[in-house]
């Protein structure tokens, strides 16, 4: 085990009809008034939106929209937006507070001065941002997508409603998995020092994440199935795969950062596609742990064969292997690059 | 998924060395004096102690010592009362804001109102009250051990070093396994609702501390198994194994709690007594995890091989499993009855 320091003040508030408590836990917080941050106008149509406002209605607390965080209407973008809602909040959290322009905190011109408070009820599980600082955030200008985090943009309290998120679609459930494979597998695979357990923590939450996003494609309603999956998405980046881990890094969301920002593809999508290929560059430079991959996810033998049977899944479950599949060309490689 | 809450503000520090930012812990959260409280003199006779007092020191923070929590200078007492420290600290800590007797907050006579903050810095590894708010304290008059918890008795900062927990002794290094082990079964056993992924937790601490056991039983100086141990053991009760779970129970603790209370056997050693005893009795009411676990942890088929699996694993790591060995008769059943 490396040296670490593990902190996470964040308040998990886990299960069916949690998103009433939100007017409570604000109150608790001393709130009194909230900027609330989203991504489309589903939740006007679900009633979301009614409950959250009840809930602080009750309390008597304020409320100030803040929707529409992208206008394009294309579900896949949709739902990039309601992850980019939590990411969005944060950066406005912490940008308040600071007096020059906010893209200063992302390349470190400035530090995070403090944040104001947030607080989150989360309708995708995939980014695991509902438990950990992290704010990723694309400038439209530099086509950059960089990162802040410090103590004070962990939220307070996220709400984890597995029905709320019942309503994610079947291909957009595919990129998701593929979203927290990748974050739990690029630790996995990278750390120069990789201690057994956290080996072991990563494949419990890549098993649950196979296991259920097979079970959910078949069944959307099944909450135990969404449950697991969304509380294995939050422990995939909350710290607890990585504490004790050196020398890691996310080479592949690093390339995938790069299709987002020039082909606006969804996230999990483009991993899905960027993954396998790495998989197959890298290998050879932790073939231990490539196969012990193998063994333990798929009973496989060999790093080629647990490669083959990643990408296999990623193809059952709907989620793009290929360039192609996404409309980037070959002569698209030099922008990437 | 059961609906859950999980909370938990406790600042890990992990790693060679951290007991020396000890002083910079408290005066960032504002500390200008402290109550050190400890087991044994063995803090002086190390050097941890002239560590503590020198970063207090530098940082201009009083102490006051609260140490020889037990005065009988047997070697298990003694590393009991190391694990006790702690739990002692945090019954102060509750104590000083309550004005009446603190027994009072154990028995539900009265509700914990507040705690004066609390620090660790961990030289045995098994309760894992580094990382959750319980202090379990027995009252010697009548013989009970309870516990209590708030969210103010999170310790705020606790301080892991591998280092400082080499010098436990091979026997007592057996007993702490059967307590981690314990404290992880009993859920994974008991639970009505028991998710996949927390079985697959579980099942990936257990393996885990089966394995470091054996190598720093081996070799005591091996800082990374000592490490795997130490933070295997934090997250065996830091509310990662049973967030989600429901209708699960600790028998084997409440029964070890009377061998503890009325024998002075160290807790580990009692467990490790009643841990296969129960599992015998227990295991028909949920034989499916049972056989999971004898498959899972051992490669066979039937719940009884499982079981016995443990019981010979138990014997070869040198910590008990028969009431004879704790100088147990047939004729005390009645008063642990």
């Amino acid at each position: 085990m490396e040296n670490f320091t593990y902190f996470n003040p964040t308040q998990i508030d886990f299960g069916i009809g949690k998103e009433q408590l939100i007017g409570q836990h604000l109150a608790e917080h001393g709130i009194k008034k909230v900027l609330l941050c989203y991504g489309s106008e589903r939740i006007k149509r679900d009633g979301l939106f009614n409950t959250v406002h009840q809930s602080l209605s009750d309390q008597g607390i304020d409320l100030v929209e803040c929707g529409g965080i992208v206008s394009n209407p294309v579900i896949s973008k949709v739902r990039d937006a309601v992850a980019l809602a939590l990411d969005s909040a944060k950066a406005i959290a912490a940008g308040v507070r600071y007096e020059g322009d906010v893209w200063d905190l992302f390349i470190g011109k400035a530090p995070i001065p403090s944040a104001l408070p947030v607080f989150a009820i989360l309708t995708l599980a995939a980014t695991g941002s509902e438990m950990n600082a992290y704010a990723v955030v694309t400038n439209e200008d530099t086509k950059e997508k960089l990162f802040i985090g410090s103590p004070d943009t962990f939220p307070k309290v996220s709400i984890l409603n597995p029905a709320l998120m019942q309503g994610v679609s079947r291909d957009y459930l595919a990129y998701s998995a593929a979203d927290v494979i990748a974050h739990v597998i690029e630790v996995y695979f990278t750390a120069s020092t990789q201690p057994k357990l956290l080996s072991r923590l990563a494949e419990s939450l890549l098993h649950t994440v196979i296991e259920t996003t097979e079970t959910l494609q078949d069944d959307p309603t099944d909450h135990a199935a969404r449950g697991e999956f969304a509380w294995a998405a939050t422990l995939a980046q909350n710290g607890l795969t990585f504490s004790g881990a050196c020398g890691f890094s996310y080479p592949n969301h690093a390339i995938e950062h790069a299709l987002s920002a020039l082909f606006k593809v969804p996230h999990g999508a483009g991993l899905s596609v960027v993954i396998p290929a790495w998989m197959k560059w890298y290998h050879s430079r932790n073939s231990a742990q490539f196969e012990r991959f193998a063994q333990n996810m798929f009973g496989l033998s060999t790093a080629e064969q647990g490669i083959a049977a990643l990408e296999a899944w990623f193809n059952k479950i709907g989620t793009p292997t290929r360039l192609a599949q996404l409309q980037i060309k070959e002569s698209d490689l030099p922008a990437i690059v």
